[in-house]
């Protein structure tokens, strides 16, 4: 039987993206359904009744939610092929660990991006450049946070770059500035194909995210 | 060589009691280093820098941080005895699916539970109760979450079910009365020597709680 693959999609989501680079990495094939977030699809109900987001992987109708696990699920079923988690338990649990951790320094200056202008918006940029300095160190003088080749780490950090230019432009600040070797880092990442046709163009995202905070009423 | 194992404890949190249950399930002994939150160790510092927290596995001298990274590393490590994560990829991505919520959870009730006592109390015990609900439903008729024994999602969630008698003295509600067959199931894992040397008993729980809200000066 051949595997039939659903990714239940947001062309902005930098979540999504994660996926998007798992399964170009791995050479597979699925068919991306795009959502729509203010009026999310009854498959999405369905298939991610908890958290209803996306993405939703459904492999032979079966679903798979939440990005980092959907990565590892593709990583384990599809194991042969540009393997992206190391496989010595040591070095898999850090490479867990900083995509753990990436999710959730996303999760926190984010809410605090969207907040909007003032002493909360200062601290999120504080936030994120102090994270993006920490991953900084983390890379070192590896050419990708899995080494030689891309990994797990890069696959959950990356799509955030593509974010960056509206950050900087909301934000009025330069993340390139301050954190030129994350920088050099993101454009080796985009000479790959599976990273360059899953991410969006910056200026795309910008104009969705003035779309997006219009729409929600944020000044 | 012998393998040498420290975990920086501390004896009513949560997270740490997964790691506990985990090493027990495995029958690995240890060596449990009591942290104090008011005065963290140097050790913690160097272990764990980024985020600073109990639980940190030490293995022969290198960190693992965050219980549920931690649990998956014991269980890649000692895989022959006690498996806790299923083989299968898909059955694996659900456990981690379900363990990931309950950390989502639990951050996100236990601030609200902190802040006190009001509108933002009286949610968070409202989102405690619909997230129990939801367990409950992914439970079903099985013994465990892992089926006919304790899995991950188990070790993920009975440590908090010490917490109960806390919750339930200070917000004034009765978490049996809403949740009976989530209940009975942590009485089934309580029934395991893993789980119950792991758990402390919930009057000493409530003890420390209250030590700790007096000494952080809220009412």
């Amino acid at each position: 039987m051949e595997d039939k693959l659903v990714l239940l999609d947001l062309w902005p989501s930098a979540f999504a993206m994660r996926v998007r680079i798992a399964l170009a990495e791995k050479g597979i094939k699925y068919e991306s359904k795009e959502e729509d977030l203010f009026d999310k699809s009854p498959l999405l109900l369905e298939m991610n009744p908890v958290h209803k987001k996306v993405p939703v992987l459904i492999h032979n109708g079966k679903s798979i939610c939440e990005s980092l696990i959907i990565v590892e699920y593709i990583d384990e079923v599809w194991h042969d092929k540009s393997p992206l988690l190391p496989s010595d338990p040591y070095q898999r649990s850090q490479a867990k660990f900083w995509a753990d951790y990436t999710d959730k320094k996303i999760s926190s200056f984010r809410r605090k991006l969207w907040a909007g202008k003032g002493e909360e918006h200062e601290a999120a940029k504080k936030e994120l450049i102090e994270y993006l300095k920490t991953m900084e160190g983390e890379l070192g003088d590896k050419h990708f946070f899995g080494g030689e080749r891309i990994g797990f780490v890069d696959v959950a950090l990356v799509p955030i770059t593509s974010w960056f230019y509206t950050y900087e432009t909301l934000g009025n600040f330069s993340i390139e500035a301050e954190c030129p070797k994350l920088i050099a880092w993101s454009k080796r990442c985009l000479e790959k194909e599976s990273v360059a046709k899953s991410l969006p163009h910056p200026h795309k995202i910008y104009e969705a995210a003035l779309w997006f905070k219009k729409k929600l009423g944020i000044e």
